[in-house]
This record gives C-alpha cells, structure tokens and sequence, in this order.
C-alpha cells in the first residue's frame, strides 16, 4: 500500500478527532475520509479524480460481482470507441439537448485541426447504435445484449470526488430487442436483478427502486427506471438507472429487423448504468466518525493481520495466519510495520474500515492465542490460534449483516409519510418524505426543485417497482429528498 | 502456420473459401478474419476500433491472467484522470518530443474553450508522477507499484485493428524504488515474470525477450526492454515493453524521498505496458488459412457443444453437457441454432477458433456417444458420453500445447542467422535473421529503416536477457525483422 504523507504524524487518540465529526460537517468528513483512508484525490484537470489503490480495490470487487450479474442476464461485454463525432450526437434531439452542455470536445489531433470535431463520450448510446443498426438485420438476431465498462467524459460545474467528476468510470449496457414488452421486461430485470440485487447484497446499500418522473428522466428514453439510497446525512444518492429509450434511437439510426412474417421494424431498446459514484455512495452510507466502513463482501481487504510487536516468531505466526485465511477464501493482508505504532496502525486500519482485525504479538502467541476484532466494536475477542478461521469469516457474515441492517434502520428513521408539498420539504431537511403523487405533479416538481429538493422515484406503497411507466397513475408514492 | 494441407478441415461448403489464404495476402487475410470472425470493426473517428464481444472475451481473459501476474509481483491497481494539461507533458524534453505528434487535444469543455489545452493521455508517465511526488517521502514509502488499466489515444496516420489504433486498451505499470538496482531489477521481473511467462504460457505465443536499441527506445526511458513476436507472415509484433526511466522523471516532477541517511534522493522508476495490440498477435501468430485458432488458456469459449440436428433429447442433453463441462471449469457454450446448417456452424466456429468441439446429434444420443472435434483437426473421434468431460479437458491441454509447438517451430524456421547487414535484409524478407549486433551499429539501423526492417531486440546468443543496458555490448546479438 502507499503511504502518504497523512501516515507521517504520530496521531494520538485522545486529542482531537482524525475526522470532522459528520454531524458537524458532513461534506467535511467525506473530504477526510478520502484524504485520510487514501481513497482519491482531485486530478490536475478539473473535476477529474486520481482512485488510489485501496479505492480501486473496492471498484474492482464492484466490477467483479456487477460483471457476474450481467453476464448472468446474458449480456456480454464489448468495447466501442472514446471518440464520437460531433454529428453523431445531434442525431437524437432530447438527447444532445441532454448533454450539450457538458461535452469535452476534441478538435486536434496528430498536430492537425480535426474535418470534424470529435466528443469524448458522456454515454455512448448514439455511436452503439451506429453499429448495431449495421449488426441487426433479422429478428434472429435479437435480442442484442451488450456491456461495457468504460470512462465516460461529462463537464461538472460543481465536481465532487466519487460523485460527480468530469470523468467516471463505469457500466453502460445497451440492447436492443423485437417488442416492447421483452424492451420493458428486459430493463426491470436489469434493476432488479443486477442493480437492487447487488447493491443490497454486496454494498449492502438498501436501496430503494422506482420509476423517474418525466422531469428526472434520461435524455432521450421513455422511461427510467432507478435505484436511489440514503446517505447518512439522510440525503439521496442514484446509484444506478435503467432506461427504456423505446424507439428513439432505432428511428434516428434506422435500426431495423425483417420479423418472422417479412415486416421491416424498429427495434426497441433499454441502456443502463453504474459508476464509481458508487464509491462515493459506499462512503456516505456505511462511514461513521472514525471513518469508512467497507462490507465485507467489496472490500478488498477482509481481514488485517497486524503484528502487534516483535517478538520470537511473531512475524511468522501472523503471516501463516494470513496464508491460512487466504485458502479460506478471506481476502486477508499482513501488517508487519512494527517501525509504526501499533495504535496508529489501528487507527489507520479503523480509518480505512476494514472489516476484520486479528492481532498478534508475542503474549498472544505464547498462549496460543490471537485477538479478534471487528470495525467499530470495542469487544474484542481472545480466541485460540486454531479456531480463527472459522471465528473470522462467521465475523464477516456478522458484519456485513450488520451494516445492511444498521443502513436500512436509519433509511427508515429518517423517512416520514406527508401529506404536503410543505410537509416534504421539512421531512427532506433530514432524510426522505413518502408522499402520494397525486399532491406533488409537475407544479410541486417546481416548487420542490426551488426548494432544492426532488423527487427521487415513483414508487408503489409497499416500495415495489411499478409496472408500467405512466407517471401520472394515481396510487403511487413519490419519495422526496434533497439529491448529490 | 506450418500445418500441412492433409491436416485441414473438410469445409462443408463448396466454392471459394471464406478467407483470403494467407500465402495470397496476408493483410486481406488479417482483414478477413477480423470481419469473418466477429472480432473487431473500424470506428467512426479515424483509426479507432470497435472490439466485438467474442475478441472482447479473450480481451477479458488476457486480463484476468495478466492482472494476477501483476498482483502476484507486488502492484496494486489504481487509475489516473484521462485528461493531462498540456504543460504536464512538456516538462520531459525528451517525452513531449516523442508523443507531441501523436496528441488528440481537448480544447473545449462544458461549452467554454479551456484556459490550458488538455491532452488526452498517450501515457500516463507525467500524470502519475506529479503524484508521485506527493506520495512518495521517505524510503519507507519505497517501492511504489502501481498500475492501471485504461485506454489511451495516439493519433496513427496508419492505423490497423488492434496493431496500430488511434485509441486503445492497455495496462501500465508505474514504479519508484530507492536505487537504480532495484528499479532494473523490477523492470526485468516484469518483462521476465509477468510478460514473457504470460506470452509463452498462456498465448502459447513464443516471444524473444531482449533490449531495444537506443534508436528504438522509449521516448524518456535510459533503457527499454521488449517481447517480441514473429507472426504468421514472418514479420515481427512487438507485444510488450518495460522501461527503466532512471531519475529523468523523477528530476522534472522533483520525486523524491528522504533514506535511512536523512539525504534527500531522487527516485529510480520504471513503466511497462501491454495493449490489446496482443489480440492483433493473437490473431497473426496462430491463425490459418480457416480462421483464427486460439489457445485454450485465453479462450472466453474454449468449448463449443453443437446440436447437430433437432431430435427427441438432444437440445436437452446438450445443454446438460455444457454444465457438466462448466462444472470442470471448462468456458463452454451451447449452440443449439438449428435453423442455422449444422455445416455453416462448424465454418463459423472453426473461423472463431473455439479450440475443442462437441457434437451432439439424435443418432449418437441413442448410441450414448457425442462426438469430439478439435479446431482444424479432421480425426473427429466418437466417444463415451461418460467419458467425455476428461477427454475435453485434455483435448484441451493438446491444443495448447500443440500451438505453442508449431509457433516455435516456425519461428525457429524462418530465423537465419546471417553475417551482413545485406544478408540480414534478404532474411527479414521471410522472418528474422539473426546478426551480431557489432555488425550493425547504428549506421546499420539506418541501413535497415531505409528498407523497411528495424533491429527488433539485443539479445547474448542463447536467446536471453542481457544485464545491464550497454547498447554497444560486443557480445550480443541483434534480432533484425520487418515489423508491425
């Protein structure tokens, strides 16, 4: 792991905090937590980021469990170019109006003005759909199920590490298919089953899915469908959307199929995506006053083996332990910097959330004993050398337990059922109001967003996804929030 | 390839052959497979490329099996803004020389025309040391070993799929060590342990390692080290670099770290870098005149099970076999197309290269046999449906090797060793030749570039690494070879 500067001072418990404490100023502790857990830095242009490498570990577990799921939904991974031409963009009119203003531009290249000036792509439906208009040509064809995982270019005026930067990595999957209802169909399950299913069970993020409003719809779909989480300052953050574009880019690209009985038609598509911003959102839900908390099942590193001091045969003692939890299948890590304090190196460990922590020195060792301890929890335990293992991974299963049902209990306190565009505002002050939409419609969308609120998703009662897409069916709920 | 006509395939259609033979042109060849295969497309923008799902696919597994290699020698991943001010750049001398002509420049974001030009990264060097330089303070913050993967831009003015692209996907690695020793010493592991192994073992593609001449060297670097290739035509494919940077960065960024002394040290750093230009070598190494073959090991489908024809059971007990081949970790996929001839499927995956091939018809359900087919091969063998998952996997291992072997067979065969530099030209027309590097000098390599050929590594006689970097080295041998 590097080591920064931040490591350097001898940083005493008892005085003042590592952190800004997040009721004093959450956005504070958020730039704490990734200066002082090492998890990125602004880059030189702005709005761009620098993932360090104990945040893109996180980032390449979210890859790994994301890439399964999508896989198991039948969509293979691809890659198409960073560079689209300017026209191509224009094509699709809500859609460039969309993204207009936050395009790079690249208008050299070799040493030469460029014929045409090529964007740097900010989503990359218009250039997927060039070539799948070129790759459909019969119903046999589809449905065409396509990923890739890419860095996306959109200029933000107000950047923030993690949540929005001008340049993101992430997921976008584009497909087309014959009908709209396998179109529909096809970009609920990418919520459900990729997105809500992964967020709850590896970040464990417990998020809420519903329907966007027309006014929060991407540019260019018909419908879109979100996953939206509570922050722990009871803000929302999207973590991942789902689109039915409809026809619109297959008319404007003339994606065509011959169907069963000789019909020349549009097909009929979804895109959807997921970023780092998860990073970001990983941070805010599960981070308290002595920094991030990473669940177990995207964490990187699972388990830190520290050497408490040196000793006879500490060193080694705690390295097999390693190896032993290794081909157990925890993710485990040495810690042998005993030329570093050893409170300091907890502290930085605690800082960094790693869930587990088995620390050994040489009382321990001559007792056959090590001390296991989980994130956050002052028990730690004495347990026998032999039974680690087992103990260290059913701590892991606890603590990932614990994170999903410590998010969902605030998520919940931190909800309030209203019965006024009034009442909303004052509940989104410290978390989400649950209103029926009939009493917010297009003009309390105003009213809200001057307020600097929105409505996050449309939702039925008991928090379900809607079928369909028509906003304005009478019995759902709108949650209501102020938004990163 | 040095296969013999009697080995080829029966091809079930009559007529012209789907691929141009290699012998008649080896570029149209190249073209041919990557469209017959479904591999890759030219983008919009010029010289830049769409990579199709099942070239993606071994994209994927050369990932997979680099990215361990690369933990396995101490890096961690982390990832670098795209967009490099302009100014970053200029700060080498010798590094803004070598890329300036190759920049794509973003002159425009978020509509407003920037105050600095960015450039799109050609490489990350400038950007990753200005942190660097932040990071690294003490010799305990010694060595820093990152990497990342990401995709990067230089403007080719003769771009070809995979070998040559505007822009593509790589990995680079980025280190700081204490002294020059051990900064060598890692770019040498590298090369060694990550590169070659890979190349060897999993792209069964049998690369020679050696240093590249001053001529040929990275634009920054004190010294250079490649593996290097010989395809199908006998040219030669540069397929990874590692390079020792000395301080030359380290003195510009001013990175440097307090040692054990108190003396206040410049850094020793290396880069290293490997491309989806691999899949063009992939591809050029191992194809033939019915597509591409590939090595097992970077297969994303290393088994294809056919339904030879609709029949009571088959799809079913087809399907039964890719999951009993994918429970024995074999990458199988089921082709159950039957509206497709079971002719045209066998062309297309012996085109795709998918190394083994499983037949399932009605007649050999009835007989409890499937049929077992390796790519290019026309002994197809009837065997038990018991006995089947063993006797793929070792088909398997066969293939791998069997590739490997006729690689080295090639290469070993179109290698002369000559004693003139006229000599050396007239044998880089068919392959390599062989030449003591005295006999060259840098008059030669001028000699060579006018008629096309280049030296392509220095090597001692026994095909190893050199130590050190003395270009002028009298005992070593020159690789000479037109290249890619």
């Amino acid at each position: 792991m590097a080591k920064s500067r931040s490591e350097q001072p001898e940083r005493p418990r008892a005085g003042a905090p590592v952190l800004t404490p997040r009721d004093e100023n959450f956005p504070q502790w958020y730039q704490d937590v990734l200066a002082k857990a090492e998890l990125a830095e602004n880059g030189p242009v702005r709005g761009t980021m620098v993932i360090r490498p104990y945040a893109y570990g996180i980032w390449e577990r979210m890859q790994a469990e994301l890439d399964a799921r999508i896989k198991l939904a039948g969509a293979d991974n691809a890659y198409f170019p960073l560079f689209i031409p300017m026209s191509y963009l224009q094509k699709e009119a809500d859609h460039v109006e969309g993204f207009a203003p936050e395009l790079a531009v690249v208008t050299h290249g070799g040493g030469k003005e460029l014929d045409e000036p090529a964007v740097v792509r900010p989503t990359s439906e218009t250039i997927i759909n060039t070539y799948f208009s070129k790759w459909v040509q019969s119903y046999r064809d589809l449905p065409l199920l396509l990923n890739q995982w890419a860095n996306v270019v959109r200029w933000e005026l107000r950047p923030r590490v993690f949540l929005r930067t001008t340049e993101f990595l992430w997921q976008e999957g584009h497909t087309a298919h014959a009908t709209q209802q396998e179109a529909s169909a096809y970009a609920r399950r990418i919520l459900l089953d990729v997105y809500r299913e992964f967020m709850w069970d590896v970040l464990a993020v417990p998020v809420h899915v519903g329907l966007k409003t027309v006014r929060e719809r991407f540019a260019g779909a018909i419908n879109t469908l979100a996953c939206e989480a509570m922050m722990g300052d009871g803000k929302a953050l999207q973590m991942g959307t789902s689109h039915e574009l409809g026809e619109n880019f297959a008319k404007v690209f003339d994606t065509t199929y011959l169907d069963a009985e000789g019909q020349q038609r549009h097909v009929w598509q979804t895109s959807w995506g997921s970023s780092t911003r998860m990073v970001g959102g990983l941070i805010m839900c599960h981070g308290d006053d002595d920094g991030l908390r990473v669940p177990p099942r995207v964490a990187a590193i699972q388990a830190v083996v520290c050497v408490v001091r040196d000793g006879e045969g500490v060193a080694d003692a705690a390295a097999s332990i390693v190896k032993e939890l290794a081909a157990a299948g925890v993710r485990a890590r040495l810690d042998d910097r005993t030329s570093v304090s050893f409170g300091r190196r907890v502290t930085d460990w605690e800082i960094k959330g790693v869930p587990v922590r088995v620390e050994v020195g040489p009382r321990d060792l001559a007792d056959g004993t090590v001390t296991l301890a989980r994130r956050g929890r002052r028990d730690k335990a004495t347990v026998a050398r032999e039974g680690l293992v087992a103990l260290a991974a059913d701590a892991l299963e606890e603590v990932q337990a614990t994170l999903l049902a410590e998010a969902v209990e605030h998520r919940d306190a931190h909800t309030r059922a209203v019965g006024s565009i009034d009442e909303a505002l004052e509940a989104s002050a410290a978390g989400f109001a649950r209103i029926p939409w009939r009493l917010v419609g297009e003009d309390g969308e105003s009213r809200l967003a001057e307020a600097g609120a929105s409505v996050r998703c449309l939702q039925l009662p008991d928090g379900s996804l809607p079928e369909g897409y028509e906003a304005d069916e009478p019995d759902l709920d709108a949650l209501v929030a102020r938004a990163y």
